[in-house]
């Protein structure tokens, strides 16, 4: 029977049973962190190898260049071989960064905020106020990005193909302070759909009306699938460079969630002239980035089908995982009507949405049952999420047994929340 | 016979002479590039155990925490320690970043330009303009990051007790836009000097119009000695706490001529509350930095000791090239009164100041003839040398055998140059 289908005394005892289920788990005493997209110690282990892979002896790139030493300043060859075709560009459209993706997209912003782009008339900086799009929910620590800097954030809602391109295209042809925009585009963080190809399509057609606009496509999750039958995303730079707008987007990626969270490659792809660009200000930051860290990236996996294959080990220990949020969700939650939330082919999270009003409660009542999950809002602008109602769920950190425990807890946390609106309204 | 002292037949001769011998050396095809303060491939020796010395299996650091995952932004513990001490600071004075010194210092001025410090009314790209004191001849990348933001940078004169302290304290005290000044005090990039405890207090006294000023202390070669009686420099940050202005100072150091250039770690030392203000704004620009080098640092130096004891390996390596260079000018130029130098008790570098006039000219015999020097006039704000004399002498990559070769094409270089000069007049 569905929640919403029963009467105030059914409900009453339901959230009874509920309450005295949730004392009974809390008792347990359960300590369990979810809050982050963590890959799993197994996972970690699959890379291992790298961290012996490069000793003194076989130290020098293939260009013959001691990798030990300083020089190269956007990514030795075989690095840039081997990340090029993950985020779906050439040897030169792309550089290869620090440790992280997150670092290379806010340097860029800052980059732009000082100095501006190449199209830019002046620094974003030298405005009053810039704006940013934000589809929603969508990753935390891209709106904190914004949020630090000052930059308007305007919330823009996703559906099922991607953001609403409606939207998307009237702001950015009205308003030449909107200069870039935020995309997860693939199994995005946290809803797990992937774009469109009309999406993309659409993306490459834009005619904004700041001429320095920019596509932030963070691709994290481009290669990572959790099943077979995964789904496809169309090149976003070849398809701007159909319509002559190539210099419209930065790509970015990271091994962060392929080899190690925190020692992996990140890297931007983009137009050559947007690469160059980047390059002359980027001479002045570094002299450049840990190339033996690149190297051992290169001789661990070779090339992309390495890569690609390292992923399938990934899936599989983290498809379980996956499965088992569902499968609890569908048994405890489905039948009761309450809530809704994606299957998602790959990415690292299950996005939850709960009746309105809920996702609070939700949270906070895991959180006195021992689990830690993202903050209620967190995938939202200024962590406002308008009806409360989504929680980003990330099953890949813990064991599968520790998984249906808090699931468990978070499908009786579900049942309270929705019973007390109900018996509210 | 000093040149000065030769009449006009003598000096031509002595002209024709030398460029027999360029013309002599030229036909020997040598190919050396002197141009950076580049470690040697004996002394990246030194740390190739650092590259094996961390696996799957001990990649915990002493907290228990899996280094191969997300998380810590400021550093692990053991990294901190390690670092620490060698910039004099404790361990709550001090964020362990990534590879690189020279980007923390770039990343902290671009977070002042778009934030602000924390003792900032207005970001500092909220003026029209900031200004920034150069110690020259100083280090070319530091004035390039002001050139490439639009800073506008003064020239203090670098004497044998660091810069005119004199010159210092009235702009600092005068004019609330200037806002930083760069320093090396120890073993000056080029001149090799270290600042005297004298200079080092009245930086310490320093009382700016702005609030929001900041010495950028860059301690690069704050362990580089090259002989037991080597210099001593004066704790900046307990001067300053001392005079109550422990806010007045970033220390900023690296491993990158300890172990690795380009794969080793950068750190900066601060006040606490600026470390806190740092992290502050830190925390948008990154999860965290490279926790497995952190623990390769940590594991392989164990402490500030093991640092020390590898300086001094390096100091066997590099010192006969140092001692190779002043032989030479000693041998070549001093008993012909070309130019003069200062014999560094440390550092990467021997400054050479030859007479007025000839250090473009030098640099490019030079470089025809097959050795590649810093470019004349590098070593001052916007590349211009206002006497045209300073040439930076880097000897720590070439073996020694080179060296001699290289130094033996620059006394030529010197030679002709002055006497061209001196014929000219």
């Amino acid at each position: 029977m569905k929640l919403s289908e029963m009467n105030k005394d059914n409900l009453s005892d339901f959230l009874d049973e509920a309450k005295t289920q949730y004392e009974a788990f809390k008792s347990q005493g359960l300590k369990l962190d979810m809050s982050r997209g963590k890959p799993s110690p197994a996972q970690l282990d699959l890379s291992n190898d790298m961290l012996t892979c490069i000793n003194g002896d076989c130290i020098k790139s293939e260009s013959g260049l001691d990798c030990r030493n300083y020089g190269v300043l956007d990514g030795i060859d075989e690095a840039k071989r081997l990340l090029a075709p993950m985020l779906g560009v050439n040897i030169n459209e792309v550089i290869v960064g620090g440790n992280s993706s997150l670092q290379l997209m806010y340097d860029t912003i800052m980059k732009a905020m000082v100095l501006g782009t190449k199209d830019s008339d002046k620094p974003w900086g030298k405005y009053d106020k810039i704006k940013w799009l934000c589809p929603a929910p969508g990753y935390d620590r891209h709106f904190a990005i914004c949020e630090s800097l000052g930059i308007e954030m305007i919330t823009i809602p996703m559906n099922s193909e991607g953001p609403d391109m409606d939207m998307v295209e009237k702001l950015v042809s009205e308003d030449e302070t909107v200069k870039g925009i935020w995309c997860v585009p693939m199994y995005a963080n946290p809803t797990g759909i992937t774009y469109s190809d009309e999406v993309v399509r659409r993306f490459a057609a834009l005619s904004p009306a700041a001429k320095d606009f920019r596509i932030f496509w963070d691709n994290a999750y481009c290669v990572h699938h959790l099943c077979d039958d995964h789904d496809k995303l169309l090149n976003i730079l070849d398809e701007c460079k159909k319509t002559g707008k190539q210099d419209m987007v930065y790509i970015f990626a990271s091994t962060s969630k392929i080899s190690f969270s925190g020692s992996g490659l990140a890297a931007i792809g983009a137009s050559e002239a947007n690469i160059n660009a980047l390059k002359k200000q980027l001479a002045f930051q570094t002299i450049g980035f840990d190339k033996i860290n690149q190297l051992r990236h290169a001789r661990f996996f070779k090339d992309f089908d390495g890569i690609k294959a390292q992923m399938r080990r990934h899936m599989e220990i983290i498809k379980p995982k996956f499965d088992m949020v569902i499968k609890m969700l569908n048994s405890e939650l489905k039948p009761l009507g309450i809530g809704s939330w994606h299957e998602p082919k790959g990415g690292y999270f299950i996005s939850f949405d709960g009746p309105a009003n809920t996702a609070k409660r939700i949270v906070s009542l895991c959180k006195d049952g021992g689990v830690v999950l993202t903050g209620a809002g967190a995938s939202y602008p200024y962590g406002k999420d308008p009806e409360d109602k989504n929680i980003r769920i990330a099953p890949t950190y813990p064991s599968v047994d520790e998984l249906e425990k808090a699931m468990e807890l978070f499908c009786i946390a579900a049942k309270i929340a929705a019973a007390e609106k109900l018996l509210e309204g």
